[in-house]
């Protein structure tokens, strides 16, 4: 169809050019669906936006770079018409149908996703379709080895690399603030990325941006490790392995986690950082997202075999996350609980100060740095005699922020509530999903302040007039919502006490 | 997060706000994703849209009627934050996980998909689901139960209401417009709404378009087939089944079809529309959606069942659908040829003859306006005796056409150009995919006069100097580009002609 070029100041992510509704429908094309723009001989694929109010049935809006890329003159008349399909279309349909990819496919498919030459709908039905069908260990391999490829890579000089992962799900888990200057005070390297929260309160690189900025280059990481020995940057401002945040960004609205796409997202991070040798904590548990051991092992097994390909060693930790990690969750509250550890704080929560150590210790033994089963307490030394603190504060401050601060400087929510117990009895279980959703109504990850403190895990006691959770908000209608919301739903079974006769809540003193 | 109000004079359909990249990054959404927007105290869930010009990172852009719907003042404080996902999502997954839907579920996710609350990859998700995991007759009957219910319906007042339709993917299909007049020649009603090619090179409505306007509501077309009898209406102007369209927007693009979406497709819109005695006319062959004998006859039972829950007659023509449907190919080519056997005309082409008063047949026989195995005569009769034609002049007249139209007065696209056999042999097999994929390049179907006749089908001989193909394009630059891939691709096998030293086109007389 040929159409009059109008041309738009205006860029939208996603959308090039922009149609009438009805020229849209004689086209056979609906918002976001690819089209072919012929100007002057030269084609390009783009995408379309359909709006109501910006063009005439008879025109095409010219979005941002179409302009330039294609030397478009307002009024000329532009060829438009609904575009081929990329090779990976084929591919995906051909996974629908059950085939296997082959490696030639899944390349294709990486590079598509990278160049954003897919539209969400075909990633969706790309990610749903493994989700079913599943991949073997090749086409894994060759997943992982294409977003690899397609991004950054870091070559260091030295080895070994250390690194680690923590499978996701578990409120709390801000164990990597501990374990890379562990790491990194022992003389290992660790150029640890982290991402910010999807689903959860706060991811390491929220956390870590309560401290100091966390967006580094791939060249930049590579060199503040080689300065220090560790870092905790956010793996969403560099360009690695860049195809896992679009992957990550169409899968996670439709509650979609396919086993290959977590094994490949894992691995092409740091196959592309240059780690050789990592440890996979994963949490298992209720609500957790591998919830049994036998799960726990397959996926563990999987890791190493993939590892392997790459020539990664990988040990894995089958840890227990049916409850928080400590008792704070939020990004500033989580920072200062680190924090508090690295201190030596006495307040500072055993089951992360053990976590945290375990982890470390399997690092430590798979570089070097410790004999074997003395990893541990080679971790817990390093924490206690203050290098590991010492460390930290040269991480914050190579990465742009204040080695001065302490535990008790961080800022938390203004508007603040505490619950106590009505009368005695014992938890009986813990609600993880809850408590994430607790601290997000609060505002976290979005709002640094926001969050709670969880004192009571399962089979703890609580006796009348204890503390149970400690609320923090930077709004007073978002801690208004959240109070309302536990009133509904309370995150903790309490033996002996009537949850639905909690009375009011108390301010924080 | 709170972000200060930008009203913006900007409607684009799919998208109600528009943030910056860096706040979508912080908020942790990305284009076309679900978000809560606060304001005053009321929340609405909307989508988003991403611009690096339109708005700064601490602004919300509010577009068209949300900007009304909360009463959005400029510059206003409001709260935007990442929505939770509709129920639809997660009965989605639980068909990931190879679950049942339910009643409930089923009810649900269709309201949602009329409702604009899924985005395109949740549809995507669901589809390519369904592809794999399949659904019972159960599911399929309250998917299209729910499908039906969610738009217009007709109810007529008298039985029976009479319809037909072809399963797609035949070159040159255009037997609706033989059809529909024949049975409403015979005194019957029949209702019939088409598609517009989305794959194809022309659908019936694209077809019935050059000869008159055919978009319609509900009750117009209840209107206009009391009064004469039949319509051949677009079934993407009415409001029937409406989830219908937007499940085909969403599966096309990534070549998906899944089979008890088909199912639902073509009976919700016939049973909104009243109908309740149909023939399915099922084309089997190389190259069309349902390949071989068996499939078809498992199809035409899975109608046969559907159609009983709704207490519809139906009956199933499997046809033959490797090659194409008379000679033309593209709308007003269509329409010529479609009248041209409406008037009698000898060059009328046989096959389209021959296929339109089989079906027909089957309609009066199913209707009682012809004894059994009588059906393709009376078809005939009425087709001979020109009341047919002239009932298609009634219907084109009430739809606002030229009831004075012939075929001769039909324009065809100006730039044309004809291949001639260089010598003899005769066709082994003709590409319905390639033929489609032609008339696509000339133009069809948004240029209506584009296209091409066929002259020579499989196990026709073909004698030097006689005409095998006639292109037609109103550019000719396309028609260029069609000449070009034609010789690249013959979409014919000729036995005894070397193809690859075909002579140039010659200019049609």
């Amino acid at each position: 169809m040929k159409l009059v070029a109008k041309t738009i100041d205006l860029k939208i992510k996603g959308e090039d050019i922009i149609l009438s509704e009805e020229t849209a429908t004689r086209l056979g094309v609906s918002s976001g669906d690819r089209v072919n723009l012929t100007s002057k001989g030269k084609t390009i694929s783009t995408f379309i936006g359909v709006s109501s109010t910006l063009v005439e049935d008879d025109e095409v809006g010219v979005l941002g770079d179409i302009k330039e890329d294609l030397k478009i003159n307002e009024k000329e008349e532009i060829e438009v018409r609904p575009s081929k399909k990329p090779k990976s279309v084929s591919s995906i349909k051909n996974k629908v149908l059950g085939n296997k990819f082959t490696k030639e496919d899944l390349k294709t498919l990486v590079n598509d996703v990278v160049n954003e030459k897919l539209t969400n709908s075909e990633i969706a039905a790309y990610l749903t379709a493994i989700s079913i069908n599943g991949m073997d260990l090749d086409e894994t391999y060759w997943l992982t080895k294409s977003m690899v490829e397609t991004g950054d890579q870091i070559d260091f000089e030295e080895f070994p690399i250390m690194d680690k992962h923590s499978i996701g799900g578990v409120p709390g888990n801000k164990i990597s603030l501990l374990i890379v200057p562990i790491i990194a005070a022992a003389g290992l390297k660790i150029p640890k990325t982290s991402s910010r929260a999807i689903t959860g309160a706060a991811g390491t690189a929220d956390i870590m941006e309560v401290l100091a900025p966390v967006k580094f280059s791939a060249e930049q990481i590579h060199k503040i490790t080689n300065e220090v020995g560790g870092t905790l940057a956010w793996g969403g401002a560099t360009n690695i392995a860049p195809a896992d945040d679009i992957f990550v960004r169409v899968e996670h609205p439709l509650s979609l986690d396919p086993r290959p796409q977590l094994l490949a997202s894992v691995l092409s991070k740091k196959k592309a950082i240059g780690s050789d040798k990592i440890v996979i904590d994963i949490p298992t548990g209720d609500g957790t997202k591998v919830e049994n051991k036998e799960e726990a092992k397959k996926l563990a097994r999987d890791f190493i075999e993939l590892g392997n390909r790459f020539e990664i060693e990988i040990e894995s930790a089958i840890t227990y996350g049916g409850t928080p990690i400590g008792h704070a969750i939020g990004p500033a509250l989580e920072a200062q609980e680190g924090l508090m550890a690295l201190e030596g704080k006495k307040e500072a929560p055993k089951s992360l100060l053990e976590k945290s150590c375990s982890v470390a210790g399997i690092l430590l033994e798979m570089g070097d740095k410790a004999d074997e089963e003395e990893g541990k307490k080679k971790a817990k030394k390093l924490l206690k005699n203050g290098k590991a603190l010492e460390k930290f504060k040269e991480i914050i401050e190579v990465q742009g922020g204040d080695p001065q601060i302490s535990s008790q400087d961080i800022e938390l929510g203004a508007f603040r509530k505490k619950l106590v117990a009505p009368s005695s009895g014992y938890v009986t279980n813990v609600d993880n999903q809850g408590l994430i959703k607790i601290a997000r109504t609060l505002g976290a990850p979005a709002d640094k302040g926001a969050g709670l403190r969880l004192y009571k895990k399962e089979g703890d006691e609580v006796e009348e007039g204890e503390k149970i959770l400690e609320l923090f908000s930077e709004e007073k209608w978002k801690l208004k919502e959240a109070k309302k919301s536990i009133k509904k739903n309370f995150p903790l079974d309490v033996e002996g006490i009537l949850l639905k006769r909690m009375p009011e809540f108390e301010d924080i003193q």
